[in-house]
């Protein structure tokens, strides 16, 4: 075994994409800030009962856990940033306002969903508290997509959902935890066999309902055909109702963005209670999901502060496969010498924001790694910038 | 136990700091790009082989170890970025020349030093691989100063060392490892009673020189001092040499930065090979260390390729106490309405770079988190900015 070698699944991101990784970054948490979201850094390491609660089960087995030899209790390694953002909501700025919070930074799974994913991925995200209004909600899905498009990615969509759907449909049922899991689940792949089995004995429009929820994908005209065809009264107008204002807000504002409602997908970590959206965009292959989120007002409860919560997040080093090349951003090579009006050059380009790599003795012939274009040349007793005739071989 | 409560020596960085560590982080890479160092992210999570290989006890008591389910191998949290950064420039970029890697990240500590420490410090560091001249220790140097220096830090001083002094002076002893490791340790705190101890029965000339090292510590005068007491030959010339030309060159590039030397101080993670150096800052309070770097040639060994290099590196968590406070950013207040030329107007707002708060339906009167001086009024038919004449209550 090589020393070299890395854990499946994670791997070194290397110059070119890291520089892409750290322009993203700054661009998405600027976007960030100008719609009023403070930046928040929560620590990697958690009690794993404050990273785990409320969460279920799916992050429980995504998350690693270790020793801490100080108290020796059992840490978890985060593996979702949105919990922690909620404990800082709920305990430290304790606000009883409107609370908008930003974060990015690394998460790490035990497994991965696909032969390709990373166990680490480096998630920026944002959340809005204090607000039960589907202004909120806007608010988030215009940020989610200012971000995506602060990426440069192309051909947007949206696709949106409500928990209060299924929900609605299923009132009057009890079902065991369990069943509602694999339900949940087949309802997510839209797994109509497993479905059928599932839904299997529950009273007929329920049953008709659950069977109907993977066909409502598509264009706002589900929405009307949801109402007709799905049991869930009140509850099921309210979401219907939600999905309705959101969309047209949403087509107003950007017209270019294809939004679809899928009212069967309940993908994420099972903490969202109303909305719920991705985001999908297009780099050279096909479209993919880009970030998700929604409301999951209940989050913060485990911390003692139920407050109406929405966000959204996405993962940077999925999101640089997609987003158009960096253009180069060419240096400037100097030689190295011991002369103060060199350095006073140098110096001086660096202060101007330009990259000028030094050319240490012995190395005159090397191929910078850095695309150098120009180079610092002595004339006439001065130091001037000019275009790099032939690359170094 | 609360589910909020974290464990000791982590903690969450709220917006006002988080927002100026932000900025630091942003500074910062900014000046290693500009002197040519090229951005890489290594994993959270290595082999724990790969994480140790060469860096001596400290670093792996200082490493949380965990299990990976889909291998059975032992993985560490990272505790120090420097030998992954190596192992990247060893196999992975692979190049003959001179290379230039900055990054920045958390990484994870078991145990603190001390009882106000922190356990996730977020490390930034530049590392220059491939030259063994001192022109490469002096970059890094600079490099570190100029980065100490954006930060804003204030009484900058440099500290500097070669472990090779204390090598020349043991010359010829065969120690045992645990023998040395305790004499580096007693050194490191200038420990005389320890010192006297364990240089006991090693000959005159090395016993005099090791009870004579603490006491060389100062300015340049320091370096004649030791030429003349301690023995060491050829060797400590040269290292006493090396230090005289840094600073020679550090005094002339900056007169206001105080150089210091000290022969005894071997801190650090046992890799150093040759110059070592602290960078020391004021804030408020006394002066510390803030960064720390030096040569360490055999890192990369390990991983197939020995390439000398030299390095740094800084706590950004512990920069931010001692940075001058940031400017606050004065924000926009804007009402929430559904109006065409309202959501146009915030987004060219947004879009110059300002943040414009907007108020959800039914919170007008609470206080912005984000400080707003100005907000966004209709005036016959048209949306301006004026100044915020009374703070809302």
């Amino acid at each position: 075994m090589s020393a070299w070698l890395l854990p499946d699944h994670f791997a070194d991101v290397l110059p070119s994409e890291a520089r892409h990784i750290e322009d993203l970054r700054r661009g998405l948490l600027d976007v960030a800030r100008r719609y009023g979201y403070e930046l928040v850094i929560p620590p990697l390491l958690e009690h794993l009962e404050s990273l785990l609660t409320g969460t279920g089960e799916a992050l429980d087995l995504q998350t690693f856990k270790l020793v801490d030899q100080l108290s020796g209790r059992t840490l978890g390694l985060r593996a979702d940033t949105t919990p922690q953002v909620a404990r800082i909501d709920a305990h430290l700025l304790n606000r009883a306002g409107v609370t908008r919070l930003c974060y990015c930074g690394p998460v790490v799974h035990t497994r991965v969903a696909g032969p390709h994913g990373s166990r680490e991925p480096l998630q920026l995200g944002a959340e809005i508290y204090g607000h039960a209004g589907l202004e909120a909600d806007l608010e988030i899905l215009e940020l989610a997509l200012d971000a995506v498009r602060a990426a440069g990615l192309q051909r947007l969509g949206i696709d949106l959902g409500d928990v209060r759907v299924v929900d609605a449909v299923l009132q009057g049922c009890s079902l065991p935890a369990e069943r509602l899991a694999r339900l949940h689940a087949a309802l997510a792949v839209k797994d109509v066999a497993a479905l059928a089995e599932l839904a299997a004995g529950l009273p007929e429009p329920v049953r008709a309902g659950l069977l109907a929820l993977p066909e409502l994908y598509g264009d706002e005209a589900v929405l009307a055909q949801a109402q007709r065809c799905l049991p869930g009264g009140e509850r099921l107008r309210a979401a219907l109702d939600d999905l309705a204002w959101l969309v047209a807000r949403l087509r107003e504002r950007d017209p270019d963005v294809e939004v679809t409602i899928d009212l069967a997908d309940l993908r994420g970590y099972a903490y969202y209670t109303g909305v719920r959206f991705s985001l999908l965009a297009a780099g050279a292959g096909a479209r993919e999901e880009v970030a998700r989120g929604g409301r999951y007002d209940e989050v913060g409860a485990v911390f003692g502060r139920r407050r109406p919560a929405a966000g959204f997040s996405l993962d940077l080093k999925q999101m640089v496969r997609l987003a158009p090349a960096l253009a180069l951003r060419p240096a400037i090579r100097a030689p190295w010498r011991h002369d103060a009006a060199l350095r006073e050059a140098i110096a001086r380009l660096r202060a101007a924001g330009e990259t000028v790599v030094c050319v240490l003795p012995g190395h005159e012939h090397e191929v910078d790694e850095f695309a150098c274009d120009r180079e610092l040349v002595e004339r006439d007793g001065a130091w001037i910038v000019q275009p790099l005739a032939v690359q170094p071989v």
